[in-house]
């Protein structure tokens, strides 16, 4: 596949905006995007809207983009609306990266838009619920003042701790350090630093986890232009994109095998990456992670955090924007934020949270459970790898 | 954009089938189409998965595909799930065709599959309804006894008939060529054939449509596997395949300018079409389609429907499967079932509804309403040109 490029990129503030809405936060990134990229929008031939909450909490399906976009510049436009639960707007990302590499269009536009927030709470946790198997105990006995999920990082989390000696510390600094991140991020949710201790002390969710080491529930879009010609202004290649589903496939755990795709695309190697953003939808998410990725190696990853190296100034950058769980995480705009952020690190524009020289980044994004079992497997996957040209 | 080509296509029984999963619809329909094609499950490298009403009927959303596919031969592979409300599965197949052109896979499957029917038959209603701006008074008053899509389709036929002259009688006569073609072909959900009279005579829906000239609610699946390598036996190319979206672009009516861009990708004009399926969710609108997508002047649809030029020994053969209104219309099953139709045809395994010697098809297929005024205007449009190759 050829190699594509950002030309732009863009992401609203993250939070809880409750007279903001879907069309406001979408049409704010597209055009912020648009402007970064300086395409005109009838250049733009095809766009892929993710969003993955709305069908249950507005009510609103089917046609979410096209209403989303129906006032803005990217109006009447090749459009299509993708749902790959929390990976929505990083599968969006691939479809553009799919439509430009086949010639189909020079310039796509990946949006992801979410709005989480609502007056009933509740909504936003029964959604979440819809990305494992409706039919599933778990699903049909929840509560819904927590999300389902929340039990499944909090197993992985106990899982985790028994099979490398990890500590509730070491997942109290990992959240240490996305929210430092998050506080250098104007467009974080939670831009407020918190020591380990703090966030031990913070609410318990379900054990290990504190209210802290958790991603919150919020609203937000991000938007990426991807064309085919480089940019002539600080240019950054889609060097590699891969998106894959739990159960099933050769090549072993969902992660490990997406990331060495990717990067098998690229050819490269995990540890080429000088800054990376993946889905700690709860603190200790990013340490399986981290080793599932090959990033690290097994039952690394805790004592790097521990020792503040997944800092922006560390060994290895993670979460610079402050990850799920600082900057936020309205699930369908996530995927797209993610990578708005590690483009900013390519071009040097990242502000307080700048990784000196970044050259090549990596972004993992997954979401859903086919199976709960322990470990549980996500529905989708994600990881692309992005390069200065 | 490369040629592609279909190498196996195939579609499940439509109809009501309270005791058949989603899973089973779906499957049914892949292994079918996988075993059509003569490919291993191992070389199809992308998988979109439409499917419209899930999240409002069954409540199961964001992963549909990754569910329905679970225990399936496709498990495991790159899938995005696909919503663009009745255009689903053809906007799903849009991408694999994208995803091959665009060397990304050689082999690529696009799914349809929906499960509309449900005890609380207003679910499907409601569930229409999402495929309109929700804040919209037609939606909110909606009493969900029947489709709001039912209003819309009225409208358009009163403004039709208005414009043209065109009589109830003809769109009876429209009607009743559906029913006759369903009535050839073993998948479609209503199997009778109907006198143009006993189509006026049927229960009032909206004036002027009644019953028989009104899509059911069912349930159904289909898939199609797009190559990039001509299949040996049978091939059937994909020389155009356009998606547009509602208003504020250049190039006029959504229909008219998406037929335009997928026949000028093909090289071919609208006339040299041998057999049409296009998306007669009432049958009045086959015949607004008809002229719209330039097939016919304006103000001669119905002449033709009045002359029984429409069916499969006619002039222009439509929706020789029967259509929306008589193979019926499993919202996301439908745009993948019409290429399926148009594979059958071209392939000359169409059984009794055969259109001799048939060399280029073109299928239709639109969702949604972004505009209610009059003429509304659908939120998305699909067109597919396909040809003996």
């Amino acid at each position: 596949m050829d190699t594509t490029y950002v030309a732009g990129a863009a992401v609203t503030r993250f939070g809880k905006f409750p007279d903001t809405a879907l069309q406001d936060l979408a049409g704010e990134a597209v055009d912020a995007a648009l402007a970064d990229a300086a395409v005109r929008p009838e250049d733009v031939g095809f766009v892929a809207f993710g969003n993955a909450t709305s069908s249950v909490i507005s009510g609103q399906a089917m046609i979410q983009g096209q209403l989303a976009l129906l006032d803005g510049q990217l109006a009447g436009a090749r459009m299509v609306n993708v749902e790959n639960a929390c990976a929505s707007s990083s599968s969006a990302l691939h479809l553009a990266v799919m439509a430009v590499a086949s010639g189909s269009t020079d310039v796509a536009v990946a949006v992801g838009a979410e709005k989480m927030s609502h007056p009933e709470k509740a909504r936003a946790f029964d959604a979440l619920g819809r990305a494992i198997d409706i039919t599933d105990p778990l699903v049909v006995n929840a509560s819904n003042r927590n999300s389902v999920f929340m039990d499944l990082y909090a197993q992985e989390a106990r899982r985790y701790a028994a099979e490398t000696g990890a500590t509730t510390e070491a997942f109290a600094h990992a959240a240490a350090t996305m929210h430092f991140h998050g506080s250098l991020n104007p467009n974080a949710q939670y831009r407020e630093a918190h020591t380990p201790d703090a966030i031990l002390a913070s609410r318990m969710i379900i054990d290990p986890l504190t209210l802290l080491m958790c991603s919150p529930i919020g609203d937000g879009a991000a938007a990426i232009v991807v064309t085919r010609d480089k940019p002539g202004r600080d240019p950054v290649a889609i060097t590699g994109a891969a998106l894959q589903s739990g159960r099933r496939r050769e090549g072993g755990q969902l992660i490990t095998r997406t990331t060495a795709a990717a990067l098998n695309q690229a050819g490269r190697k995990a540890s080429d990456a000088d800054v990376i953003e993946l889905h700690d939808a709860a603190a200790p998410a990013a340490l399986v992670i981290l080793e599932e990725m090959g990033v690290v190696r097994q039952g690394e990853a805790w004592k790097l955090a521990l020792d503040g190296q997944l800092r922006h100034d560390g060994r290895i950058p993670v979460n610079t924007s402050g990850g799920l769980i600082s900057r936020g995480h309205p699930v369908g705009a996530t995927g797209a934020a993610q990578v708005v952020e590690l483009v900013d690190q390519l071009r040097n524009r990242a502000g307080d949270r700048q990784v000196p020289d970044a050259q090549l980044a990596i972004a993992q994004n997954a979401g859903g459970a086919v199976t709960l079992d322990d470990p549980y497997t996500a529905a989708v996957c994600t990881v692309t790898v992005l390069e200065r040209a």
